[in-house]
């Protein structure tokens, strides 16, 4: 894992999405809700499982999210817009880690790690990673992790 | 109908249910955004319609809100608790309208009034209410309205 | 007023923004959650309120939103890019009405019509429309409102 | 620090709050959305912060968080009443740390971890917790934190 630091630089990233902060996404701070991070973060998630033709998960199976770790790093106001890095970090037997950074600009406001795992929606358990799925996560690290078998964690 | 001025009234009410305002329901102006007045709307009607053992809505079909019209009458704020009551105001062949009231201890902070059709799933149209659906409607109007085939609006 | 049916032709209004459906917009039914339009019709005003150099609101006064309705007709869903047209309806003495429209490219959605109050925050109660202010949303009726003391509602 | 995995456990924590699942915080998943846990996680923080006469913040500062680590052990559903329990885990110079368990029952849904630091509403910068809130904090640790000049972290 190349750690939270280096999320804050934009170059780090393969896929982007983008977003603006909403009147009702403010709190009585003045500022945007530290929750709503949290939304940003599912946003580009969603936007990189969903950016291609075919979606990533498998029939059958969808992403869960186990682990999410945030960092705040400056306020998000009203009418700003995020754009959202997302990186694939990690990736496990059933697992994966993805990397992400909140832009205003070039002003980091916050990065994010979390742990995915695919989960088979007949058992509700997790279920290994299949090897189209994994290449294609495989593609979206930077640099690209190798695809072999047991390649990674 | 009964107009809206009677919705500042609590005997008006035959369903009951309660929300309490979250630190990240406020907004930038220091009080409870005003789409939230729509989520506690929500609740009172999805509460009223799990509120017995089986669901209103028949198998197969849903019920979807055609028009909300709210009436902001006080603030809320953070921590507040609010009381929401809930009545059957009119029947239709395939909707039905529902009073509410938003209430922060004797203070009606909301009033609202929603139409709602029952949706087939199948085919996403309005479809006939039935009469175990109409009897159960007309004993929440206040007073009970006479369950009759063709009897109300 | 023009009725809520015109508020269903993009041509109607003065002002636009927009926003795009977020995954968390999305509620157990699938689709995008009710409440959320009245979130979208905020992002409307106040889009329209800040669209200037010089805020709309004049120092020591904000707008309050003292009615709402919402026609609901059409659903969003997650990723839908919403364009959401305002128009001024009416200006009373210390109020005024705005009507709204959220497009998904040429389908209206919804409608909405709105009531606001300009109220003084010092005192807390409504206060009357000063020319300027006046002058300014006339403008943004369609077709234009007469400016004149008194002129309209 | 006693590690996320002691968060499981009801007896860990010194300070409870409850919040109900509301029907808009699901998602078409049909779970409560994972941005609601963050919701939570804050519900249970604002409700310490609060949770006496006096305010934990002293005046002219408010507590901003800084990191937010929310490990997902179970899905959340609708009208699920979920108790949050807060315990503080350690005192730094001007930081300081919170352990959080979402209970549903005696089931944990979530644990969380999240960083805190206490800034100065006038320079906008992190500002050292000064001896009474170091005090109000330590007696909120389980077991009570020794509360000398220096004695933590």
């Amino acid at each position: 894992m190349n750690g939270a630091a280096s999320l804050t630089l934009r170059r780090r990233f393969t896929h982007w999405c983008e977003e603006r902060a909403r009147y009702g996404d403010t709190d009585r701070q003045g500022h945007v809700n530290n929750a709503v991070f949290a939304t940003f973060c599912e946003s580009g998630r969603v936007g990189l499982f969903h950016s291609e033709d075919a979606p990533f998960a498998p029939p059958g199976s969808e992403f869960v999210i186990v682990r999410l770790t945030l960092d705040f790093r400056a306020e998000i106001h009203w009418r700003d817009r995020i754009e959202i890095g997302t990186v694939v970090e990690t990736l496990g037997r059933a697992s994966f880690t993805l990397g992400q950074g909140l832009f205003r600009g070039e002003t980091c406001v916050a990065t994010a790690e979390s742990v995915l795992v695919l989960m088979d929606l007949a058992s509700r358990r997790a279920t290994p990673l299949p090897p189209v799925l994994r290449a294609r996560l495989a593609a979206l690290a930077n640099p690209p992790l190798p695809d072999m078998p047991g390649g990674a964690a």
